[in-house]
């Protein structure tokens, strides 16, 4: 099993990073993180940088698609290599999938048209504008097209995908090994869950931070 | 305030991810992923890459050490440069954490005698051989020392470091901007909430995966 997830300047490290680390320890898989070119993507807070280790055309036909995102997806919403990969990949792909703001490069490729799904709730119902059905959940399925809210979701969506690709029993193991029993210190995070000054500064920093 | 990460060849990348997605958004921070060398290092799981932008000798004095774990780990409890510069810059930080086998490390660089501290429920027990008292919960605090469990417990206990370094409100709106509002599909968390032939398969890969 090929999974493949796409890297781009400015992507949000975490978007990719989470879905990584529980699919990257699925038994029998090969993970690669793709990208237009080879070497560092640097990532939107500026300091971290990812490395790219295949081009797209390396990995024309991943069984799995990961799509993240960040601020560097605005460069990527319209036709271009990022687009074309993505088509010609989802044709023979098993999955295909988003987290955050990454679904709103896979509904500009045209891959979600009627399809239900999800992204970060700042940037949510920008996926009617390109013909998909927004959907306030944490991770929406919808047929072979799976997609996560924001950053930190894309956890619980690789969690979701272990079970649908290798079982219940694998799935566990993995969230058993990653410890990931979450707690965190505070109910904060979803917009009804803070105090609406929060959500209007998260509103005002939507073009810079997602 | 300036933020160190501390980054080596296979360290497990959501132990250091997860706490830069949160503390890379606190406000005024300066964070930086530091190392023996600038330059690349391969994460645990082999399939990817992340960059070390500045060598130990280059931040000195950060107000804030994260350390992760990760197989890794295994090469940095004995002295050296990662325990010398660990010892020089716990002199003038304000807070010294680690996630999961990084607590090790900090550990054995004597950071840690006489204090509760947190692990990897794998390793937990193995703290106590280098002085700390080990403790089975997420995120532990004693006084400016701040360990966490396993892999995802780093966002956990950054949320905590932000509310402690920053207030609750930023806490809470670095919280609700990642998304950070869990919903595992399954409570297989931690070893007591799944079957004890999948806690038996993880200890056997103790040396191999965390």
């Amino acid at each position: 099993m090929d999974i493949a997830i796409l890297l781009f300047d400015q992507v949000t490290a975490l978007d990719a990073v989470g879905p990584y680390e529980v699919l990257g320890r699925l038994p029998g898989a090969r993970l690669t993180f793709v990208g237009e070119r080879r070497g560092e993507v640097r990532t939107d807070l500026g300091s971290l940088a990812l490395t790219v280790d295949a081009t797209l055309e390396e990995v024309p036909r991943p069984d799995v698609i990961v799509v993240p995102g960040g601020i560097g997806q605005q460069r990527h919403m319209t036709d271009g290599p990022v687009h074309r990969w993505l088509r010609a990949a989802d044709a023979t792909s098993t999955v295909t999938t988003a987290v955050c703001t990454g679904s709103l490069i896979l509904a500009a490729a045209g891959l979600l048209r009627g399809r239900r799904a999800t992204s970060h709730w700042v940037r949510r119902e920008d996926l009617a504008a390109h013909g998909a059905v927004p959907v306030a959940e944490r991770v929406v399925t919808d047929g072979k097209y799976v997609t996560a809210a924001g950053v930190s979701a894309g956890i619980d969506m690789a969690l979701t995908l272990v079970d649908r690709l290798a079982g219940r029993g694998a799935a566990e193991a993995i969230q058993c090994g990653i410890e990931y029993d979450p707690m965190p210190p505070f109910d904060a995070g979803s917009p009804d869950k803070v105090d609406p000054a929060t959500v209007a500064r998260l509103l005002t920093l939507k073009d810079l931070v997602f």
